[in-house]
């Protein structure tokens, strides 16, 4: 069975489309700047890349078009679209639809009356959702919504103090997202270490960042809330923030309160402390170029991941695998010397060389921990791939 | 020198007299329900109790109605009212005052910008230092902001990933509070363990609850933000809450923004989950007649405290003496049994013997932990006291 996982910007479209016999990656790429007049992409088709510009609407005619490029006589890996058994999504807030679900009209439905909670995913994915229900309906849709791996955190760690009827009845909770990629570390970890008792803490930091506390494979805590914009700074998100802020915001600068959270959702986080950028690297050089600003946003970051890495640690009671994963997990190695820095007597003590040579999954503590400390790519569209797969099955 | 410490509420005064010569307390008491016909009252002076009614309007009536009982012939303490050479205030949120300050019309003007953010904290503050200032120009009023302990915090761990304009021109920043109960723990526990580079929890549990790391006397770390209705969550307050899922709730209610924020603040909380009290007497006896909201209430009140204590680890890198103080800090045994339990992997053993038993200024670890846990009952009118006597002398 062929699935293609599908990951939506508001102008963009990447895939994979996965073999599920041996999860093999029978081709991936992507296309950017949908509905300009001219939009680039770039795939690889097995061994092939080929890449060139071509006008793409909308996210139906991406879809469309990348289908028709998979199944091209010379250099596509399908006899013909009918093999994609369904397209998968990596899918953010549906409220009360979470989990793997069939995308129904009342899915898009529940995932719209979180537009204001989730305002930079929610829009793009149901326009997108609904454009290729409607022209592509031979083709099964399926949403692996990223609050799903989420739903074992206990009660407890997973309410706000506030009037039980706005949580039973409008669904605001602690809900947590990136859960896709903190079940890849779960499940990867449980794998590597051949152990279904591991305590994890899984640090997806990328443009937008959480923790994941996970015991014996389950999530018992994670830094998001509510919306994605919660828990650690974002690139561009704020984080947590206090609500009893905003009047005092909207006072001194005449916004509104719509006004204020679309601020907080796309001025804030790295870019907003730094005035500069919400992207590592440009923030990385500016600092080494003396921009104080800069600086004090990577330490904010570093500051908040620890703040963090504690409640993860105390829901779990101790931890044996901490693990970094996500672009900056992954690739930001003077970041995560940073946020070890000086916890060594909680266990975790990092190997500046092993650390500093990391590359794919490698294991980065200096032996003497009571905890290792791992880098382990993450894979999201592979777990996509295969909650789509069991959906199907089932 | 002598000097009254005077703790209000919106229809209450409580106050507590110091002799600064041997920090001794002459005489205490409270008056409640000012402002209704007949106002109960009970002061302890020297070794004796006195108590009553009185018709008291206002919160200077109250003031100089207790200058009088204090300078009575008879059972006073004091030969005339000239020998209080200042009230002192615990005062909640200065904005860009904090520390110790005398009243002026700009202080109180600094206050009042910030009675949004402490809507229940600062209007009753302001109007009897208004009313005081006006009616007893002669005694000098000064105000020890509860923010004051935490000016110490590193700009990362107090920054939100706000736009820079707001940190810098609005002031919005994790301020935190609590600041005369979690400075007296700070040097009780300096003087206790006759070190000065002691890192330290103080864990300030009661209707309102707070955490701080405190490193070599200084907090470098807290749970509250800017309001004091963040972080854990408090008796009828919200604790940590998700700005964007205030327009789901004007959605489905029909509240204004203001109103869903006066919800936060006085419906949330113990009260909000429980649906039954914000007081910790009432959910125990509940839940344990089998009220389920009730039992959860507490679950979260205790998960909450754990989120936050890793927090404040990791804030230190490691804890010597982890304190319990306030009223649930220092009375309620089961809770921190509760908070602490499944932790020695931290080095945090409570020995529930010890705990069950503690009274007064007490150890409660089972001696095999690394770290020391504590019982200290706070002092937060002596810390005013000290703080007003030293700005007075300067």
């Amino acid at each position: 069975m062929k699935i293609l996982v599908a990951n939506l910007g508001s102008t963009s479209f990447k895939f994979r489309l996965f073999d599920m016999e041996d999860e093999r990656v029978l081709a991936r790429g992507g296309i950017e700047r949908i509905g300009e007049a001219s939009s680039p992409w770039r795939f690889h088709i097995g061994e092939n890349e080929i890449s060139g510009t071509e006008a793409v609407p909308d996210h139906a005619v991406a879809v469309r078009w990348t289908l028709e490029r998979l199944t091209d006589a010379g250099s596509g890996c399908l006899r013909s679209a009918d093999e994609v058994a369904a397209i998968g999504f990596k899918a953010v807030h549906g409220g009360r639809y979470s989990g793997v679900q069939r995308i129904t009209a009342d899915v898009l439905n529940a995932m719209e009356a979180m537009n204001a909670v989730a305002p930079a995913h929610n829009p793009p994915y149901i326009a997108a959702m609904r454009l290729l229900a409607e022209r592509l309906p031979e083709i099964p849709l399926v949403a692996a919504f990223e609050t799903g791996f989420h739903r074992t955190i206990p009660a407890a760690w997973s309410h706000y103090g506030i009037p039980s009827d706005w949580s039973e009845r409008l669904g605001i909770r602690r809900w947590g997202f990136h859960g896709a990629s903190h079940r890849y570390i779960a499940e990867r970890t449980a794998q590597r270490s051949a152990r279904d008792d591991l305590r994890v803490i899984s640090c997806h930091l990328g443009g937008s960042s959480s923790l994941c506390a996970i015991r014996g494979g389950r999530s018992v805590a994670t830094t998001m809330g509510m919306s994605p914009q919660t828990g650690l700074l974002h690139n561009n998100r704020v984080g947590d923030f206090d609500p009893f802020a905003i009047p005092l915001v909207m006072d001194a600068t005449g916004m509104s309160l719509e006004e204020v959270l679309h601020a907080l959702a796309t001025q804030g986080g790295l870019l907003g402390i730094s005035g500069v950028s919400g992207d590592m690297r440009d923030l990385h050089k500016a600092a080494e170029s003396g921009n104080q600003q800069a600086r004090l946003a990577l330490d904010v970051f570093v500051a908040d991941v620890r703040r963090h890495l504690g409640s993860m640690l105390t829901a779990l009671g101790g931890v044996d695998w901490l693990v970094f994963t996500g672009g900056i997990g992954e690739h930001g190695h003077d970041l995560r010397q940073a946020i070890c820095a000086d916890l060594g007597e909680l266990g975790w003590n990092i190997d500046p060389q092993k650390n500093m040579a990391a590359d794919g999954e490698t294991r980065i503590d200096d032996g003497s921990s009571s905890t290792q400390i791992w880098v382990i790519p993450t894979n999201e569209e592979l777990v996509v791939a295969r909650q789509t797969y069991r959906l199907l099955k089932e």
